[in-house]
């Protein structure tokens, strides 16, 4: 499979990068890093990265930023932070690439486990997670030729350790935990789903 | 109490303000109707409102647009219809009206059944309900001296036929159980509760 990582530099995403086999062909994929730069926060960086990829198979998306701070003094420019890049960026990866995916192609993108379970100064990324959550369920019943979508939904990883204070309470998952739930998406046949990590 | 409706004018919006009794005064405001005109999508706007009322004890929204149409024509600039007003609308209801509140006051913002059940042409207006109701459960743990905040999640109504051929299978509900969904957000206690109508 011919698999496009948005993200392919980070913290997460390289190792998902790294743990699909020989067999596939990865192309990473990052706003100032991987083989091609794209910025998800722009459409025609994105149009861009397509016609540079061709057809794909797989697009996998570890890519996006949101805006954390205390709900009290939070900007609406603040707000739009997480959503023109960790959603609308995922959002536009879909409503662009479903024009060049192949058939019974995939589409993965990340949400996260602040769509359910809120914490003090996360208001934004609960937001964008939850848009995320609820736009894989309705775009699945859309994407033609047998191309699915899914979101995988983590709680913090074990790899991100710098994100611990903000997760009180929340037991940090196993990186391998995190790449299953890509595979689950990518290699294997379900669509709509929001793959929970917790 | 207090109570301040946007979109006092609309389907759902004239019969919730019109179910308070005479013991609330009632806000109604619209972009081109009601007390006060009020666009919601603006932020200025929301700032001159409640500069306008002053303190309050309850806001209601009923307003806001979502995109309805193909994935697979969908634009970004059609995705972000529904972003900027019905989603960006009453978040910045929220942290706006957070400053002019009265303790003990509550948010009552409108979702819908999209966010877990979509039907064929509504990825944005699930996208939005998804990010609003997750937006409801984060800001609960974080507004001050007892605000409470919740969203009101109906599917279609029996008020609104032309809505009807977009949502084959769902039974629409009528406005009397939509009208207790607010009753129960703003006179009860209940925070961070998106409360389905169904
Ligand atoms: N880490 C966790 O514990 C955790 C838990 C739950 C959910 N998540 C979610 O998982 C995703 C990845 O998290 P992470 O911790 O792996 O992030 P990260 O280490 O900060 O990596 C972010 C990656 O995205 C790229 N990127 C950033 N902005 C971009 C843009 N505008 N356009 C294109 N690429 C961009 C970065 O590359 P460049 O610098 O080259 O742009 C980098 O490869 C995020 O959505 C995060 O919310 C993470
Ligand atoms: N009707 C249903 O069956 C149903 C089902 C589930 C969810 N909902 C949701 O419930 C909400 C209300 O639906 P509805 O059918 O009652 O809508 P509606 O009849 O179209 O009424 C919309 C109301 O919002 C106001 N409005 C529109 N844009 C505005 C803006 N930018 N700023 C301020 N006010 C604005 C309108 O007044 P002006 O013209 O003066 O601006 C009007 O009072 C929507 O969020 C809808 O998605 C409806």
């Amino acid at each position: 499979m011919k698999i496009i990582i948005a993200g392919a530099s980070g913290t997460i995403g390289k190792q998902v990068a790294g743990s699909f086999g020989p067999e596939h062909e990865i192309i990473r994929t990052g706003s100032k890093s991987g083989d091609i730069h794209t910025d998800i926060s722009s459409v025609e960086s994105i149009e861009n990265l397509f016609r540079q990829t061709g057809p794909f198979d797989a697009l996998i998306c570890t890519a996006g930023d949101a805006h954390f701070g205390p709900l009290t003094a939070m900007t609406d420019a603040q707000f739009r932070i997480g959503i023109n890049s960790k959603l609308m960026g995922q959002v536009n990866l879909v409503l662009i690439g479903q024009h060049f995916i192949n058939p019974r192609g995939s589409f993965t993108l990340t949400s996260g486990v602040l769509s359910r379970d809120p914490v003090l100064t996360g208001a934004n990324p609960s937001a964008v997670n939850g848009a995320i959550e609820s736009f894989v369920r309705a775009a699945a019943i859309e994407l033609e030729q047998g191309v699915r979508i899914n979101a995988v939904s983590p709680t913090v990883v074990e790899d991100s350790p710098g994100y611990f204070p903000y997760f009180p309470g929340h037991m940090p998952v196993t990186m391998k935990q995190v790449i299953y739930g890509y595979h689950k998406s990518v290699l294997g046949g379900i669509t709509g789903q929001v793959i929970r990590v917790e």
